[in-house]
């Protein structure tokens, strides 16, 4: 059986400009047959991820380089084709590093099974990259205590809506900024925030004083540029200032502007820090499991955005930079291949 | 006896531009008597800081606010005239607030003996505000280890050549960077640190990658601006960022450029800090009585750079902003008054 595999492939290195659909070209080759411990996969689900820009670009140094003509990485959840290993049998749904294609040939150390095969898209999300960040990032950097005053830039995005969430369980006071009414609604009923600041507002940087009237203990921040500049500019005492991300780049050149207030941090004594999710391994297990336990008590909501179609991939990566998506982005590929 | 006493007073707020001799106004009142509990005082030495023209601008809040016309703030030490405190006698030398004037009548409890009176300028200097702000940050914020590359801005500067030598003590690779080659040849020859880099270089950004070749540990950065972006361009993991002053505002606007180069710090799992030296007190016994045995060990070296006359009061602050300084910079007041 030679099985058709389309496939997305760089075409282009998006550094200091908007990710376009030019930046990919497809291909279409046989699937490769697994060797010797490996799983072939039909990917069924496709997770995006802000990041994904600066992999295109080789910028951080923190992933294995990319090369035009390279089949873009992405994590996925799929059904297992074909396996050379033990543990995985056809049928079986795993998740792990697919790629932009309809089949992926992966090594079994790279995969596992899905945690809920009732809700297979939560290993990536709030189960996988996504939570974990959030979980890791939130307890490791940004040190919440009850009652804190905790503001998330991004906050309807997949990562700031679970930090958001998680700082609400910790009795903390919790302030999301995300763009438009919408977003802004879904911040306070969906995921219980106590306030929401559109950062399109003409009186943006009132609201955000007004809303941390002793200044703001944690930011966790995914966006960066002059909403962070903001941001700084009201810090509590002690503040930790988490930088997560800085989508706001993908408007700017190769990083985002630099944000004058950073000398707050004298004047406050605050710190700044960023982290990568690799580092705080030793906390996965407990992220999930507590995670988990909050998903089915329904404290914790995690939102999906999913589009549709392989067509799609492109334009579903471009989503995450024009702010389009809510919750994690995702991409569900056709039944029928 | 009615004392004439010359001040000067604060008659310009300076933000968003240099510091000029208009920002200050000269009068001449009679000295104040002491009342209980106070202490009249000869000014002999007055010290002078870089965070003057903040306090001049009321920015920070972490001293009391000053108004136009109130006698320009300034640590001193001076000699006993009158007393009517316990434990102060007249010809006593004395170390604490004075201000910019020839007599100032304090409360006897911000007042101390100076630690050695056969260098009482070492008050104002390497015993003083300067020498606490970096043995105790850099133990605090810099945390460093042996081996670490430690780079220093304004390294040739009052507090930046203590930080040098605590450095190079602690078994570090110490650079410092200062403008100009009679500074970086000082820093080299008369503080022993290990190489030297000059801001005003054309391939400035080239030779602090080429000392850094594994990325800076601790950057202690006293002047902001394109300087410390560059060097936020060349952290090594897990690096420490210690903000300690902003020197390069005073030619810019209200704060220093923000850096974009931030951004490294989640790249590089870093952490850029602010610090306020009244936040660590505790520690300020173990650093005085440490450097005093440095000092008499011959291990530091305490480089003061003195102006004299009342007169020059304003053009000596001047110098700081300037870079005409090495060392702590110090005004001596006439003998004869």
């Amino acid at each position: 059986m030679q099985l058709r595999n389309r496939q997305w492939k760089i075409a282009g290195r998006p550094a200091g400009r908007d990710v376009t659909e030019a930046d990919f070209a497809r291909d279409e080759v046989p699937a490769r047959a697994p060797e010797e411990g490996e799983v072939l996969v039909r990917v069924d689900l496709l997770a995006f991820e802000p990041a994904m820009k600066g992999w295109m670009e080789n910028i951080g140094g923190y992933v294995a380089r990319t090369e035009i003509g390279d089949v873009m990485r992405g994590s996925g959840v799929g059904t297992v084709v074909e396996s050379r290993a033990p543990g995985f049998v056809p049928g079986m749904q795993v998740t792990g590093p697919m790629g932009w294609q309809d089949y992926a040939t992966v090594a079994a150390g790279e995969l596992r099974p899905v945690s809920n095969p009732e809700r297979p898209s939560d290993d990536l999300g709030v189960l996988g990259i996504v939570g974990l960040t959030a979980y890791c990032g939130f307890k490791a950097i940004g040190q919440p205590f009850p009652g804190d005053t905790v503001m998330i830039t991004g906050a309807a995005g997949a990562v700031g809506s679970i930090v958001g969430q998680i700082a609400r369980i910790g009795g903390c006071r919790v302030i999301g900024v995300a763009g438009g009414p919408d977003k802004c609604r879904m911040l306070v009923d969906d995921y219980g925030l106590d306030a929401a600041i559109d950062y399109r507002a003409d009186d943006f940087a009132a609201q955000v004083a007004a809303q941390a009237p002793n200044g703001i203990d944690v930011v966790w921040d995914n966006v960066g540029g002059t909403i962070l500049n903001t941001l700084l500019g009201n810090l509590a005492m002690n503040a930790r200032v988490v930088i997560c991300g800085g989508i706001s780049r993908s408007k700017t050149g190769g990083m985002p502007v630099g944000p004058e207030n950073y000398f707050n941090l004298v004047f406050k004594r605050a710190t700044m820090r960023g982290f990568i999710l690799n580092d705080h391994e030793a906390m996965f297990d407990e992220a999930r499991r507590r995670m988990s336990q909050w998903l089915a008590d329904g404290r914790l909501v995690a939102r999906e955005d999913i589009q549709h179609g392989f067509d799609n991939a492109p334009r579903t990566l471009m989503r995450l930079f024009s702010g389009a998506n809510t919750g994690k982005q995702l991409l569900r590929f056709e039944e029928d291949r």
